[in-house]
This record gives C-alpha cells, structure tokens and sequence, in this order.
C-alpha cells in the first residue's frame, strides 16, 4: 500500500506568518500522497468580535448558534482554506479546498442537546473515502476546513481533530495512513518542563508503564487515547509533533511522538 | 457530444431566499451535466460595512484592496460558496464548491494598473478544463465563487460574468455548451416597458437588424457582444433569461433570449 499523510495543523501556526510560510513549504515537498486539515478558530474569534458576535465555549468547543456557523463557514471555508490553498498553488502543491458539504465529503448530524446546547455542531456519519481517494489518485492535496454537512441543506462546525482521525480511518483500507497532529511541542514530553523529553515511541505497552507511573500530563491523555483509537480502526500510526519539524516527522526519524500499535 | 449547462445567477436569486429555494430546486433536477457560478456582492458589501471596509466602485467593478479581498474570500469563497453547496446535496445534487485556486482550476493575472488602479482584481489567464471535466464526468456539479489566483498565492476577484464564459469556452470542444445567464428579466426585451415583449431568438442577421433599427437598450448591448463573442470561440449557444425560468430555459422551448451563431 502507498503512504498517506493526514495532517492536522493547530491554529498557532495559522497566526504565525513566517511559521505558516516554513510550513507550507514543507507540506508541498511532503513525498507522495497527503491531505492538511485546518482549523482558524482565532481569526474566528477576532472577526465576530469586530461583528459584535461573541464567541462562547463549553469544555474548550464554541458554542455555534446562527450568527457564529455563518462565521466559522466565512473564516473557515473561505478566507483560511483559499488563502491556504493558494499558497499552496504558488507552491507548486496541486491543492483543492474542501469542506464535508463539497463533493458530500463528511455527511454528519447536528449534536442532539442533552445538558448544552452546541448549536450548529456536527457529529461525523460518514467519509466519502471513494471521492477523497480520486482527489489523492488525481495528484491533488485536499485541503479541509473543519466543517461538515447535514445533508438537509446546513453547514456544521466540526472539530478539526475529530475530523483529521475521521479522514485517517476512512482511507486507512487503500493507504498506510500516518495521522500528523502538528503543534507547538515538540511532541508528547516525559517532563513537562523539559523541551528535550520527548518520547519517541509509544505503543500499547509503553502507554500502559507511563500511565502507571503517572508520567502523561492531564492534557495530552485524551489525545493519546484518541490515537489508538484510531490505530485500532486502522490507521497505521499517529504522530505528535512540531510542525516546523514536518519534514523530518514524515520520514522514519521522527523528532516527535509516534504512536504505534 | 453531450450537453453541459454553464449557468450564472445574478445578486438579486442570492438575496430572495424563496426564489433561491426555487432556482436550487431546478438546478438539482437540471438533466445531465451543469456548473453554477455566483456571485454575492451584495452580502459582501452588507458585511463590509458591518465592518467599516467601504465598498468602492468603477463602471461597475469593486476596487478590491488588501481588506476586500479577504472580505469578498470570506463571502463569495466561504459563506456563499458552502452555503449554496449545503443546499444543493439537501436537493441530491452533489455539488463541489470552487475557487480558482481550488485544483487550480482558474489562473489569472493581477489586472495592470493603467488609469485605475482595481487593487487584487484578476484577468483569467487559463482555465483547466481538464480537471473540470474530470468533475462532471464523476457526477459532481461544480459550483463556482468568482475568485480566482495568480499563481504566487494570491486570491483575485474575478467578474462572475467573465469566469462563466470563460468556462463555457474551455469546455465547448468536450460539450455542447449552452452558456446560461440567469437575472431577474424575462429575457433581452424588444420594448423595455413590456415584460412579454421578450425576443426568442437572436443570430447575427437578426442582431444587425435590432442594432439597425436602435431596438437593443444600451445595458444589453455588451452582454449580447460578449455573448457571440463566447459563441465565436466554440460556445453553441448562449441564453439570457430570468432565474425562475431555468427549467424551461435547459429544454429546446426557452422563455428567454437564446443567442445562436
């Protein structure tokens, strides 16, 4: 099977002009088959403040009522997934901007309100992996704002994260997949403190120890669970890492955390 | 050759949710292949004034400096573009929302400063017809914002009206290309007072004559050059026509003005 790399890129490097350049760089000469996801929260929040919109959270997800899905579906699927994609185009990277509604890409259904009220939140149904599959065959790079569909005519907001492991599942049966959450860490650190700690590999046993020994920061467990819940679906492996280091976290000398099974 | 319906809908469909509904409900059942292509100016300048970016025009074109270019991304690439993709695959129409820059559909340059300077404004230097025909051949209905780049990762704004007949050129010598714009007339009118007074068909013998005879209102007089000028270049037929007509205006017994060699 060939190699496919399903990248999630966090919003401080969106902020970051000059880090956004390095990594745009680096995403165009990534070998072979690949796909960025995106999320541009920030630049969402600054906006509806200007529009006198105000940006809600529960539990670190926005609160999405009409005013704010149709700001998410400017900033996320407009203005930050064209702007990336022309970028990309300059970089000599055959891009092609998407949200779950284009090509029925990421069929999902609004949160059912129990306890909150998340609004226009989607919860993922489906991935087209057959349309993602004849982007990636033609020699394109998708690349996916976090918003998703209903299929009764509304855009959802979805987490880029959810839908990064979405993505990675759906076409783990055709590739080697290789889920990239790039960041501002060097990857999954033994002590918090220290830059330098990063742990290089984590597999079943590893995580098992380190939980044991209570070595995992409070933050980055639900993130590690969510990895092997993705290698358990399939993905080959999932890797934590800075994302002005994606070069090198493509190749089998990681700087970050790579999780395998 | 098959057929293929490059239709264009004006500001006015965009703004009357009832008559948008309708015009989405006939696009979906539209038989065969079909590419839309908005526009949205009116919101982006609503949005703009919410957030103090005065729109400006010359003849008719948005002068589109830094902050209106990120605004019209926003509106035409994002809110508009998706909004109108959502709705189509509710009707079972597996739209694809587009850019230029999207798979690099549409290159164009930066619009040369001369007397007026129109700021990020582009000239559509090439279509891919390649890819687009690749998309209509799986099934999917292209829907196209009026943006394209420049190859070094600019986003342009780019006359919808321009990009529909640049389209409509690039895919005539795959299709039958019936070039469609879409407004709020019945048609190009014999007496611009009489809404029944709409002329069936116009070709060039037909055309001399209304010119002759000082029968065509000055706005149509371009829209009708460009027309044949389209129809020049290997477009079969051109048809002006009111939006809430489109499923009469796809068959041979139009209601609008169809435009022939």
């Amino acid at each position: 099977m060939e190699k496919l790399f399903v990248i999630k890129i966090g919003g401080n490097v969106l902020d970051h002009p000059d880090a956004l350049d390095r990594f745009l760089d680096d995403f165009a000469a990534v070998p072979g088959h690949r796909i960025l996801i995106h999320g541009g929260g920030k630049i969402a929040t600054r906006l509806g403040d200007q529009l006198g919109i105000e940006s809600r959270y529960v539990d670190g997800r926005r609160i999405t009522d009409d005013a704010t899905i149709d700001l998410v579906t400017m900033v996320y699927g407009g203005l930050v997934n064209k702007q990336l994609v022309a970028a990309l185009q300059a970089r000599g990277c055959n891009a092609m901007g998407l949200t779950g509604a284009d090509g029925n890409v990421i069929a999902a259904h609004k949160r059912p309100v129990k306890t909150i009220d998340y609004g226009w939140v989607g919860d993922v149904d489906n991935v087209n992996g057959h349309f993602l599959r004849a982007l990636l065959e033609a020699g394109l790079a998708p690349v996916m704002a976090p918003l998703t569909h209903d299929g009764q005519g509304h855009i959802l907001n979805t987490n880029a994260d959810t839908i990064a492991s979405n993505l990675a599942v759906a076409l783990s049966a055709t590739y080697q997949v290789r889920l990239m959450y790039c960041f501002e860490k060097k990857g999954v650190l033994e002590d918090l403190h220290r830059e330098d700690s990063v742990i290089p590999l984590i597999n079943r046993e590893i995580h098992a120890r380190l939980l044991a020994e209570g070595r995992l920061a409070d933050g980055i467990i639900p993130k590690i669970d969510n990895a092997f819940a993705a290698i358990d679906a399939g993905v080959r492996e999932v890797l934590i890492g800075d994302a002005s280091e994606l070069t090198r976290n493509v190749t089998d000398k990681v700087s970050g955390t790579l999780i395998v099974s």
